[in-house]
């Protein structure tokens, strides 16, 4: 007789695009059905079927057109309620046993801020003992419930966290999450047709990768999973390859480039001739703080003649938010004016091999200027290196520097190879 | 300075067609707003928005042609929900607080039996604080939870239940409930154009109304009523008159006859020549209780030469289920046969007075006669007198009889006299 041989214990997030009808719905079901039979225990966790949330947001506005935050959460919840009750009755149909949760029946205790709120505590014994019983578990993503019993939601990338703090809480061997994508890539596939699907990638470059505009997975739930030392396997909803695990860097093989992201979302604001005194900085980013605006890289040159010019990153869908504040306040600190620029760029690489290996900066803005790229700004952390360029030039950078530090797959990355609701999903997350 | 006034404590439900699109909810909010600034404390107490609740059911049915139990209550809740939540936000955008609170969030204990529970506590700590700090309360109807945390749906009327049960525990003054037409009548007034309101019916009165096809409340949630005690003022949404309040029998002078009630939902069914034993209706009708179909009235004559006929009546959609058991199981007791009638109606009079006034069924079928119309089956309470007739002479004996008890109106109600959306609701309701 064989040895004994302990049960594989698995959570697998479903976005909102994987459960968008009832067909997409009924997929979801064989798959997990597929695991379970195949002897795994299985807890699904699942976003609002594609636009529910969206419908549910613009049927709050129309009542009211700053919803409060408490019944907004209370209303948005619905969204993945009816998804998870679907799922679950999708999965009786085939034969096999499951029970739907919402966050509070999971044990989702969260904190008491509504519309972003913070994952306090995971409860899961009611979960364990359906999985015990042998039920798949399918888990609203996204909620959760404070200690005064109200409905909060976790905000963006809310599901993705829920699955990863689930996984945490009732030690599962590996926490699935299924998207539009089949993984990690060393740059996005669309703009460069040489990229390769990486089979890992660590904590640290996913949390630089997501940070630098790479959309596969939420930072948040990257930064839960480190913490927990959960590991993660990015896959495809509609696809059967096996994706990219995320997980211990100690893992695995540092490369010193893992990825080049890129981000063509943010604007650049130089603040010209800026009085140089001590603490005027911390009156302009104060201000812009005030006002609720994420600011990303920031630089500053040394001054001449007693001023000196700032420039910084927005998102450009904060300008509307950012122009007042300029206008009325900073513009009263004695600064010459200001200049925004909407077309530029971040292109960022990112490798933990990038802490042993000096000069990779240097060969990065060599390429660049091989290119004849012009670099506006320069940040870096200790495994990624940001350039923010004009606009125009971000493609041919990217695969330059795809092809310059060894990243080039064999194989050329067609469109076609992706299904018609990719590609719809792609464009979507485009915009 | 004046003396000490108690506070106005009133539950309002608002049914499906009330809050059936977010003008609607606003015009709800309005009402409520306008209660809330007159010195009530307001609880309301809504059911989903309009179709919302077949959608969800088509949509189950889309992934599952049997959906379990639980999934479906769990799917189902969401409907009362968005409505909640919606119509709370709509509330605060008139500078009023409020917080809309899920069956489970409102304390509304049930049994364990999904798709009808029933409430077997209403928990209103929380709710009571919230109208203690001065914003109205918006309570999620036909739903609950079990002690184990599953959400349960309380079946057909259950969000009228839902709020007579709160108005019971929170000792409110008035259960206020809304629909789409404007207080019980003396008759259907699209039958009898001289039908006319009634300002109060006993509970008593009000259950056998429903019992015998007036629609206009559902019988738990009058049952619930008349056992706590809880006053019920039946109103329109759309209008601002006073409705018909249901109410104990002692405060209220008892009519000989209140209304006429009219049902054409049903069918007759004979069972011929039944041999005269023992338990032979025993065994027939707990066949048909078996297959889950509702009886309502029995009739059996003395026998002749040793065989009886029995007639009953039952709903006309439970005839599919029927007649498998009539075929399979009845006919198996030695019985001839059976006949199924499904032109028949049935009209009944109803009124508390008739304890103390004998002779009112000699006039009723002596009206009755007159008209020529002839009786198929015959059955009374205390406080009723129903009816079956051939369904073509049903507005006539309806007429004749609300003429002969003194019921007619001075005034002629006229169809135009109903809103377009109350039409549709009649229409709807009538099929």
């Amino acid at each position: 007789m064989g040895g004994y041989q302990a049960m594989t214990l698995l959570v697998a997030k479903f976005g909102g695009t994987s459960v968008a009808n009832p067909e997409r719905v009924k997929d979801v079901a064989r798959r997990l059905v597929s695991c379970h039979r195949g002897g795994s225990q299985v807890v699904a966790v699942v976003s609002a079927m594609g636009p529910a949330t969206d419908e549910l947001l613009a049927l709050a506005r129309s009542v009211n057109a700053s919803p409060p935050a408490r019944e907004l959460d209370q209303l948005l919840a619905t969204g993945e309620q009816v998804s998870m009750s679907l799922l679950a009755m999708a999965i009786e149909a085939l034969g096999v046993r499951a029970v739907s949760m919402t966050g509070r029946q999971a044990g989702i205790l969260t904190t008491t801020v509504f519309n972003r709120a913070k994952i306090a505590e995971v409860r899961a014994d009611r979960l364990k003992k359906e999985l015990d019983r042998g039920r798949i578990v399918i888990v609203a993503g996204f909620q959760g419930v404070t200690a005064e019993g109200d409905i909060t939601t976790l905000g963006r990338g809310g599901s993705d966290t829920t699955a990863v703090a689930l996984a945490a809480g009732i030690g599962a061997d590996v926490c699935e999450i299924y998207t539009d994508v089949d993984g990690v890539y060393t740059a996005d596939p669309r703009r460069v047709p040489r990229a390769r699907r990486l089979a890992a990638v660590s904590y640290e470059e996913m949390l630089e990768l997501a940070a630098s505009g790479s959309g596969v997975l939420q930072m948040r739930s990257v930064e839960v999973a480190r913490n927990y030392g959960v590991v993660i396997q990015c896959r495809s909803a509609f696809t059967a390859g096996p994706g990219t695990l995320v997980k211990e860097a100690k893992d695995m093989e540092s490369a010193i480039v893992s990825g080049i992201a890129y981000d063509d979302s943010e604007a650049k604001v130089t603040v010209r001739d800026v009085p140089d005194r001590v603490g005027i900085a911390a009156e302009v980013f104060s201000a812009l703080a005030a006002a609720g605006i994420n600011i990303d890289m920031i630089v500053q040159n040394i001054s001449e003649n007693g001023t000196t010019d700032i420039s910084f990153t927005c998102p450009a869908e904060d300008l509307t938010k950012l122009r007042p504040v300029l206008d009325e306040q900073v513009c009263g600190l004695g600064v010459r004016g200001y200049v925004v620029d909407e077309s530029v760029s971040k292109v960022s690489l990112v490798g933990a091999g990038m802490k042993s290996n000096p000069g990779i900066a240097a060969r990065m803005f060599r390429v660049l200027a091989d290119e004849g790229i012009n670099l506006n700004m320069i940040s870096t952390s200790a495994i990624r290196i940001s350039v923010v360029i004009e606009g125009g030039g971000a493609t041919r950078a990217l695969r330059a520097l795809h092809t310059a530090f060894g990243l080039d797959s064999d194989q050329v990355f067609e469109e076609t190879q992706l299904s018609s609701e990719e590609l719809a999903a792609k464009a979507e997350k485009g915009r």
